[in-house]
């Protein structure tokens, strides 16, 4: 990605579809901790909570860097995923790479964001 | 918020600039579960950490419906804020205002995004 400001960082947003596992907690962490070290980013760690059998899982890996998050619609083979990090060389695009595979899933909607966290927004704009 | 369709959800993305008690991360955990409280969502968990003495915290709310997330520079005053609900009735920017008054901050970007999880995405947008 290019044309980052000092101070800002990209914010990836995509919502999958035709996905599957999507209710396998245990397959989600593994794939948040690779998609989290595909992009150069420092973990902190993998928090997931899952709704019961059959159901979705919503979970977060907490990086040094910031964040990436899933909710899942295993119902619908749905997810939604956000990749926010505030680091100059993350590889964004390498952990959506990372989960797509993990899950069989392909993007439906996707859009990037520049977030502005180094000095008052409107100077960095 | 209006214009909600069956299967989406909003996700609130805001850049917060002036803001004070960035590194309190007793504070900001207080916010983070009043804020889900006055979305009307469900809290699962809030987890944070925090990067030392005068520096930054990053933390996420896991809600039932989806996540409220925080990362601060308190060395810049300022923090991203990401507040995604998949509830057809919860107020993101209550949620917002809850976070805006803890920390003193205002809003230096903001935006919403529609979240696609319940069918395919094309099919819902």
């Amino acid at each position: 990605m290019t044309g980052m400001q000092p101070g800002e960082g990209w914010h990836l947003i995509a919502d999958l579809t035709d996905g599957a596992h999507l209710d396998d907690a245990d397959r989600i962490a593994r794939i948040l901790t690779d998609a989290a070290a595909a992009a150069g980013a420092t973990l902190l760690e993998v928090r997931l909570h899952k709704f019961g059998a059959g159901f979705g899982v919503t979970g977060v890996a907490l990086l040094a860097e910031s964040h990436i998050s899933i909710h899942t619609w295993p119902e619908f083979g749905t997810a939604c995923v956000d990749i926010f990090m505030c680091g100059q060389t993350n590889d964004l695009d390498a952990a959506l790479a990372v989960i797509l595979a993990g899950l069989g899933a392909t993007v439906g909607r996707q859009a990037t964001h520049r977030r502005a966290f180094g000095k008052a927004p409107a100077s960095v704009g």
